[in-house]
Order: structure tokens, then sequence, then C-alpha cells
């Protein structure tokens, strides 16, 4: 069990849902975060914080010997927004948890769309090459690069978990194969902090689904078994959604409508 | 929801399995065959059809937006009875398709006698070199490598199934790695049709048997999880049939006997 | 079904396993050992034999079409134990093997520890490089090597199962990944000896454990699918037993506590 | 030394190149030949022959024990042209190499258009998947499957030559890559009949040009080093032909203009 | 031939090799320099730009149909010039490749300093994870999926060179595999502007040396034969340097040096 | 440079080999035989030894920083006498090794019989399985194995060179492909003791013949470039030698005539 667990973008969603379901993983948990978050529960701690301020950021990490980051820019914007939350915001990170009492263990929220230029015909494990479809994207292979930096230099174990598409249920069908439920993110984050030896694999963050475009075969030392699937879904997902078109961005590229934006300008 | 779904070989064992149980999935089934198959149903219109013959093939094809290709010799045969059906008749298919005033999607019956010779021990994705068993076997791969051609350069997709053993029941103790139960069978078709995106993937056409030679992770994409499993029939088929022996050709080679056979003469 | 059944080792701990499960298997079993296993039941006969003499080993293995080669040194010790039991002694039930009037096929108990210098994170198929992490290690690399020679030179079939750690319950947090179930390892041994054709396979032995270092997909074909999962065990065994710290050899490497030790001397 | 070496194709260009290349091969070189090819030579023998007719095939091919199949349609054309040569032409050289009262080793004219739609920025080897690029293409799939049946069942050995563009100079400069001197291509041919054993490899008939696509460094056991480059002729190339544009067929496609052609009506 | 190719970072080392070798490849070559490079030679046009300049770089970059990019740092530094140059600095030229009147072709200058923590032992391709070994690695990392998402995005080709150690000569024993002599790395350059078709590659920047960790088989394509070999300088080396220990950083790591630094602070 | 390397069977043909040739590499060359080897020259010291004898082999070890083990058994037979030579003489080798006061880098002499099982149509690099080709190969298995055990848990790294057929010139049609000769080897052997850091690699002892089954590419950093071509001597071999058919041993198995052996028995 871990003695202080940080949570950073603990405003944001998956946050809140890590706030929420987390308290079993540490004997503290603390909540880092820009917005309000209201006011402290139990065993929480709760600490206002800009990604891209180095000093405050260093307080944040001081002392905590797990990290869930959630923090930082979530989707596509514009590059000053990506690069003060995910690209110094993780540098900021990365150099707090060297300098810290306690060297930290990290789960890194990356995500599919540094892959997101494969065609979702192609199953991918972690070897396959980046393939980034925004500046989202490549803020994403910026922070695992790093990460896999501090690890071979520092021995700061992180995982590179790229988040398919996580909300209570899938929304189209893209994300039939995409889908992560909360469950199985939870379940993920406990095999993390739980295991002896985490080294720095990157996973693929997405439920038992069906349909599939990623391959955890060799993080299987993990012991994660998502439960969900988005299967169950489906159904409801033909009656609200029309699928794409076969050569529509969103059923061409694992990235879906992320492949077809253009670069935005602030 | 297709418009207009061609069954060809509805006469045959699996074009009659097929009729029963696809109209679900258009509005409008076609059934090809050169034997009788009945009166039409509802939603039923039948078109008898020689393969070899490219004007009556056009005719058959003109206007469906899906095909499930069961047409064809299905077995071993001499030359000139595999090249009418299966090498001519598959070319006036995909001519016909190209032709057609809507591009049709094909589900591509091909054969695990592409890959026969292959032995039982190995097991053999998507990327497997072909190994044809028998005269079948080659217009087989034929037969993939034009759908090939025809989703290259027209952008007609197919999905190259290599069915394995499809009966009600495994008959031998082969099948129970070769075995593809209609259930299986029938809900690989309608995922082929459903995916918004197909491509041209290779399929291998067998159940979720605990025995298994063929490796589909390459086609996880499609979502198709096959149910059953001949491990059900054990008990069954060591009771009613003496296993081979190592040595014999059913235990050495995917294909089975036609790995046995000989060039058939007219 | 064999006729007779070679049980080496029936006076260990899997050999008195199998000794109590395999009867359906054979008409007789034949039980080796060096120390007392009791007196003889239904359709079972005893050998005394110790390994190292070849002519004992002739004699026991004479007349037997299955052995399931549980016999021999089965943890690390001095070279002149190991060298006597697996490497002398694996020699000479190769010999008897190849002098009998019936050729056996073997069920070889080789071991994780042929693989053990490998990490925890990596994943393992049955094309690894061997890594014995000692002396116990490499004479199983021996015995495997053995086997192979005595299927491409003389058709005997042998199943190389690398054994994790069977035990009635998994006992540490290493176990979690390398468990074999009794049920599980009797279900392996059933497929071994019932398949028409073998081969010469390698196969980890280890339930079908969420925590999983190995990968059997090339031997599929045996239709062989463990059952039991560590799992179940986890709560027992972290309320018992406190993690190994990231960086202590049980961590670090699949062979655990083994890559820890030096040489044994007399 | 083989006894009597077939020529067939004697007429076209490659199979001249052979023809008064190969006689160090054979004691006598048997000129197969639609068109007429000159008075016969030394240890020369003429057969002329359609491949369409089976027992005309069969009488030219009886008692070679060396094939070097040239003959048939060697660019794309109509499916009647392609079929006659190149389906019906192979299996009836194939029905007459195992009818002979001596089993022949063969050279197959295997074709780059077999492969024709991979990218030129890919690179291949024995082991990638085909990728027609026309009818004839597709001939050259079924050849190769063809040749595999008849290797497997009744162990006819052939060397399967996807040859790339063999003139005396490249032409383009995608030639640059595909270029097979005729020196290289006779050096081939020699190695593919003096190796002891051959089985029934895919090699790439490419010379030893700097830009390259294929990797026959499965077939290294052949011994068949290449000695011309095709570099030599860039500076005349790039003089005398404009290169294409990135996105035009001839530069994404190792098929070049094949992959732009519609299908050839008669 | 390019009509206007532009190389940064004139001013450097590796520039100012550029700027007296390539007046071959383009009508007009324009120096992009911070300090200065003297007057301009003929057909030479010199333009002062700071990288973190986004219109400076925009200016630079209009109407260059090839840019040679060696600007940037080169050597690992404090976060803040890292990421001025290598970050903002590269999202600068990437953006004003986009912006651009004239679509670029790029080289790339990354490093082996992206792949820096793999051991010398290891031989990488193409599809190697990232394991950079200090910031300037990473920054490299990120420069890399800057151009593939430019590539995938907006068709913008870049050849992605990790250089080894390009100095007129190598100066240690790591160097024996790292080293890229002037001459390869122009030859080299040559390659990725005159190819028709250039795509994203990754490229291995090393000298035909006997020592290599590197294989740039998957990028044949380009047909770039190095044709320098470090062994000529064997010799010397050995009299001058001492070779570091096997447990020396810079025998170990590829990065050599690298790996042994701290994060540098300003 | 070496302070004492020890050659082991320096009575041999390769041990003399190596005296002759290795006098650059070290201060001192300490001659390991049983055989009479002569006097010592200058800087040469003797000792005999049996490798069976274990004090013998301390003594002989003792002091020396490299070794050449060419001593043992290095051809079929029985196996008292392989099991002494190569079996408890390599492991009283490696204690010695372990035991001294320096710790030695070894170059151990493995062979192709340890793979000689594999086809001579298949290509082999550092990862193929094994298949020994009798008990002299199964011998060199082990001893690979107990070097790489040495090697993870003591640190004492190893060059296990599986070595093909080394003689002034090759003998037959097999070693157009496995010849190494003397001037490659010594090459090879200067490599292992200069290269800063070895690790425990596989590397094959061909030299550069055109025919090839082994690919050293995993091993390039060892910067060995073996220089001489068994093609040279083909014409030679023509002449005296009738090439094996094609289902002769010494045609299908890399290890040729050793294959066809059945076990020697005392």
């Amino acid at each position: 069990m871990l003695n202080k667990l940080l949570i950073t973008g603990a405003d944001g969603k998956l946050g809140s849902v890590c706030r929420s379901r987390l308290h079993g993983l540490a004997t503290t948990i603390r909540l880092g975060a820009r917005e309000d978050v209201g006011p402290a529960g139990a065993n929480e701690e709760i600490m206002y914080c800009d990604l891209g301020d180095k000093d405050a950021v260093e307080a944040m990490v001081e002392g905590c010997d797990g990290i869930v980051h959630m923090g930082g820019q979530s989707i596509e914007a514009p590059w000053e927004t990506i690069k003060q939350s995910n690209i110094d915001g993780v540098f900021n990170l990365y150099e707090a948890a060297r300098k810290s009492s306690v060297t930290p263990r990290i789960f890194f929220a990356s995500s599919n769309h540094a892959i997101g230029f494969h065609e979702q015909t192609t199953r991918l494990d972690a070897n396959a090459q980046v393939r980034p479809d925004g500046l989202y994207g490549v803020s994403k292979v910026f922070g695992e690069a790093l990460a896999r930096l501090y690890f071979e230099k520092f021995g700061i174990e992180t995982a590179l978990v790229r988040i398919g598409s996580s909300f209570p249920e899938p929304k189209n069908h893209r994300m039939l194969a995409t889908w992560l439920s909360y469950d199985d993110l939870i379940s993920l984050i406990e095999s993390v902090f739980t295991i002896p030896r985490l080294g720095c694999p990157i996973v693929y963050g997405a439920s038992n689904n069906d349909a599939s475009w990623w391959d955890n075969r060799e993080t299987s030392f993990l012991g994660w078994k998502p439960k969900d699937n988005s299967e169950t879904f489906r159904a409801r997902i033909d009656a609200e959604c029309t699928p794409p078109a076969k050569d529509e961005v969103s059923a061409v590229y694992q990235g879906g409508e992320f492949c077809g934006q253009g670069i935005l300008e602030e």
C-alpha cells in the first residue's frame, strides 16, 4: 500500500473518477488540480497547481510515492496550450519526481493519439511505431520518451498507458474498439501500483472489447485483465449513431476524428 | 443494413445455411444457384446461374451491395471442373463486381486447403505462406490473389475466409481443430458486413475450439468472437472414431486427407 | 489409451500426484521410484530404480508406450547430484527408450529454471533463448536438447514442459505468475498422450493465471486450456507474504530466488 | 550436369538469352517455342509447342531433367490470353513433369508483379504477402501455388523466381531497383541447377543494385551473389528520363505502371 | 534538381560541410544561421534566424523545396536551451513548411541519442523502441514524431536521420561503430533529395563500418550505400585512446557518455 | 592486450593454429594440452591437463585473463567420452574461471552440430532453436547454456562460436557453406578479445562464403568481417567430389553426415 498517492488533474473527468475510486491504494490521497475540487475528504489533501509552474509542481510531487498523472491537456489544442501543459508540465513533473525525497512510481496517461494514424485494420502492440495524429499526440510521444529517460537514468518506473476512450459507455462505432470502462481503468491503476516491479512498459488502455486493435501481450506480466466489453452497447450505438462510411477518417484511422483536424491556431 | 445481398451457391450446404440465417442483413436476399432451390421466400429472389457463364454472372451480381460467395467447387476435383468454377467463375464474379452499378462488399469462401500442407503442429496467422494441398486449394489461392487485386485496384473489399470444416458437428479428430459451427459462420458473415471498413483481410474460419492451429489476431478489428467449441464433442468422437496414427496424413498435415490425394483425372 | 504408462519419480511430489490421477490414461501404470511408494494398487506395478543405473533404467522403460518423467533432481544441488540424475539419468532414459521394443511417447518435466534469467517484465514463447539460472536449469536445457535429438534421429516424441510452480496453491507473489495447479498439470499430461501427433514441442506449464510471463500460442495445437487462476489466491498471499522490493531477485527474474544462489558445493 | 534441359519460350527475349548462355549446364538443350527459333545448333533440339496444348506439353517435357520455364505471357493481357498461357499452360507443364519418366527440376519465371502493389518504400522478403498488380501478376501467384503443390505432393523442386526487370540495361528510374542483368539471371539459373537440394524457394530476381526493395536473405543457401549494379547507369537514366513525381504510380508501387492499368478486354 | 535548398545551422559543423558540398543539388542554396557565416558565395543567399522566432523561421523556409535541418542544439543542454531550439524551433520549422507556398522535402538531423540507452550488443533497425539518453535525445524523439505527423496529415516528406558521430575521423573506440564520414553524410543527403518518393523513413546515419549496431535494411529503397569504414582508423585509435572497461558507460550503451550525464541545470 | 591467454586443446588442429597465430594478443600464451606439444616457444608456457581433472583445470585456468577453449572432444563419440570432455570438462573450466583470481573472457568453440538438424534451405540466426545432431552437438548445447549461466550469475563473458568447418580448404560441397578459413577464425578470436564489452553472444563461425545458412547480423557489434570465400574452391570440389543427391543426409541437413550417424557405443 502506498503512503501518499498524488492524482494530478483531479478536477478533470478521469481525475475525479480516480479520486472516488482509489482510496484503497494509499494512506493519503493528494489531489493536484487547477480548478476547484471542493473540500478535501477523509485522507485527502488538495494542492492547487499549474503544471507549467515548476516550483509548484515540485511542491505537489514532494513526498508522494505514487502519482497518477491525469493532468494536462487531454484533447487537441493550439501549440502554446499543449506545450505548457504537456511538454513543460511533464518535464516539470519528472524533474520534481527526480528531486523528491521519495522516488515515486508513475501512471502516465498517454493516449491512443500517439499512434492514431495507424489504420483500424492494423493490430498494434507495444513495439508499434508512433504515428501521432495531432500536436496532442506528439506531446504524448514526448511524455513517453521523457518517462523512458527518467526510468533508464534515474530508475523512476512509469506505466505508459495509451488510453483509448474512457467514458461511462462507448459513444460511437469507433469506441466499440477503443472504450475503456472506468472499472477497467481503476483495475489497471491498481495493477500498476501493486506489482513488485513495473519497469517502464507501454500499455494500451482498452476494455475487453470484442473489437480490438491493440495487443497487450507484452505486458501480461501486469496481471491486468479488463472485464468489460463494449459489445454490450452495440445495439444502442447502432440505433443512435450512423456508422461512418468506409473512407471517412473515423473509419480509416485508429485516432478517428483527430486525424482529420488541422493544426489549431490560437 | 444492406440493400441486396447475393448468396452464391445457395443450392449448396453452406449456401442454404446462409439463406436461412442472413435475412437480417439485407432488405432483399438474392439467391444464386445452379440446382433447384425451391420457391423464393419473402424478400428473396432467385437467379439460376453457372459461374462459368460470364454474362449470367454479371446479371446475378448487378445491383447487389453484398455478396456471400459460397458457390463453386468445394472439394478436390479434376482440373476442368476446378477451372470452370473456381478460376473462371471467380474471375467472372470479380469482373461483374467491378462492372456493377453498385460496388459490393464480398465474403469469399476460401479454404484451409490453401494452406493444407502446413503441419498440424504449426500455428499460422494471416501472414503464413500458402501451401495448397490440391487443385482445389490452388484455386483458392488464385481467388484470394484475384480479390486482393480488385481491392488494390478498384477498392472492392473482400473478406478472404479460410473456412475450416463447417458442419453441424465435428466428425473426426482433425475437425476438433478445424470445426466452424454454423452459428460462428453466421456471426462472422455479420461482422464482415457491418464493420464500417473491411479492407481485404485473411481470416481463418474456425470456432473457439480448444485445439487450434490458426491465429486470427491480425483481424481482431473485425470484432468476431466465435463462441462454439469442438471440445464439447470430443467424447463422442473418441467413441466413434479411431484416432489416426501419428504418421498418417490426417494427423500430420492441416489439410488432412486432401494431402494424400493424387491429381484427379476426368 | 496407452498400454503401459511409466511414471518416474513416483516417490516425489508431482510423481505421486500423477500416480493418483492418471489411471484413466493407461491399462497399467508402472511406477519408477528410488524411495518406498507403498504397495502397488490395482493396475500398478512398481520398479525401484536409480536413474544413474543404466541397466535398471532400461528394464524400467522396456515395454512402456508412455513415460511421464518426473524423476531426477528438481531443485538446485551440487554438480555431482545434478549430473547423476539429470544428465546421466536423462541420457539413460532416452537410450532405454531408443532400445525399447516399444517406442514410448514422453512427457519431460523441464523447468522454468531453463529460462530463469529472463526478466519478469519480458514475455517468452517457445522460441525464447535459454537462460538457465543454476546447474539445475542447465541440466534441463541439456535434457531438452537430448530429447530433441532423439526426436529428430529416432522419432521419439517428447513434450518439453517447462513447469512453473506446481503446488496445491501458489505460495508467494512470484507464483501468481508461475503457478500450475495439479488439475491443469494433469490435463496437460492427458493432452500430450491423447493427441495423435505430438512432435517435440516446448510448452510452458502454468495455469490460466491473470499474471503471465509465458505464451503457449505456438502449441495451441495441443488443445490444452488450463482452467485455474492464481488470482483466486491473491488476497491470501497479500495477507501472508511481504511482496519483494522491485530490485530483489525474486521480483526481477523469472527464476526468482534461484537466480540469487551461488554454485552449491558438495 | 543435366542430361537434357528444356528452355520454354525459347523464341522470347529471356528464352533466347538462356539459349545462348546455358549450354554448359546440360548435354542437350531442348528449345520449346511457338515462333520460329531458327535452326537447331549443336546439342540443341527444337520442339514447337503451344502451352495450352496438353499433349504437346507432355511431349516437350518428357525426358528432361531440367526446365527453365520462360514461356507463357510475360506482360498484362486480356484474361483469355493469360489463362491459356499462364494458368492452363502452367498446369499442363506441371502435369507433364509429374508424368514424365524423369522428374525435372524447374526454374519458374515468376514476376515482381505478383507483389507489385507493395509500396516502393517497403522491403519484402520471401514471406511477403502477395499483392498482384494485374491479371498477369495473379497468374504468377497461381503458378507459384501450383509449383508448391507439386513440390509437397510429388517432390518436384522449383525455384520461384520473381524476376524484376531483365534487360541489357535499366531503362528508367524504377528499374534502378528492379533491374536484373543477363549475367546475373544466368548465374542464378546455374545456381538453381547445381545446388544438390533446392526445395521450392521464392527468390527475387534483381541484380546487386544499390537501390533495393527485395531481400533474398532467406535463400542465401543458393549461393547466388548477383554482381551487377544498376547504379552504373544512373547518370544516363537521369539524363534521359524525367523521374516520376512522388505520387505517380511508377514512384509509389513496386509494380510501377502495371499498377495503373485497368483490366484489359479482348 | 531542387530550386532552392535551405541549410539550417549553416554556421555549425555539419551545416558548413553541407554548404561546401551540396551546391550540385539546387539552383540556389539558402543558408540559415544564427552566427556569422561570412559572405554569400555564388548561388547562395543568407538568412540569419533564431529557430525560436516563428516569423523569422517562416521567412527562412518560404519558397524552399528542400531543407537540410542541421540547426538547433546538437548536444545535451539545460531544458530551456533544448526546448527553444529543438522543441519550439522544430515546431516552427514544420509550421513554416506547412504554410510555405512550396511544400519542401526535409532532411531532419535526428540523433543516435534518441536510442542511446540500448546496449551496444543489440542491433537496432527502424522499428526499435526509442530510448533517449538525455533531454537532447528526448527532443529528437519529439522532432521525429512531429515530422511523422506532418507527413501523415500534410504530405510533407522527411528523412529522419539518426546521425551517429559525424566527424572527419572517428575519435574513440565507440565511434568505430557510430562514425559517419562527411562523404557518406553528403551521399545520404543526395539520395534523400533525388529519390522520387521518400515517405518518412527512419535512417541510421553511420558509414560502412565493420563494427555496426544499426541496420538500414528497411530503407534500402533509398539506394544509399555508405562507402567509408572506420576500421581504417582502428590502429590510430588503439594507439591514442585507452579502450573503456566493459562496464563503463561508453562501452555499455550506444549513446556512450551521454548516458552517464545528469540533467543539466541552467 | 591480454596478460595471459590460455589456449586449451593446444595439441589439436585448431589449437595449434591458434598457438601459431595469436601471439599478438597476449604477453604470455599458456598452452593447455593432453598430448605432447613440443617445447615452449618464446612467451609460451605449457600445462598438461585432462579436462576431466578438476584440480588440474583450476591450475591451468588460474591467472589467465583470456581463454580460447578449443579443448575437448570435437566429433561424435560414445557418451562417456563426450561426457568427460565436454560436460564435466566444461563444467570444470567454468568453475575454474569463477574461482580464478582473474576473471577471464572466454572464446568457447561451440559447433554447428548444436543446430545440425535444421535443413540446409533454412537460414538461422542467433535466435534459432537448437537442434543437435548427436551427443557431441548436445554437449555443445550444454556448454552454451553453462556459459550463459556463468555470464548472468558471475559476469564471465563468453563468445559462443558455432564453428562450421575450419580447415585450410573446404573439402566437399557441404563445406561451401560451412567453411571457416584459419584467417577468419583468427580474426574472429581477435575481435572477441579486443572489443571492450562482449556479453555472451552466439556467433556462427563461417567465412564470407557465397553460399550461407547462417546470419551473424545480431552480432555485428563485434566488427568481425570474414574475408575468405569458399567459392574460390568450387571448381576443385566439383572436380573431386560427387555432389550428394537431393535426399542424402549431407544435402538435407546443416549438420551433414553427423545427422545420419547412430549413437556410438563404447
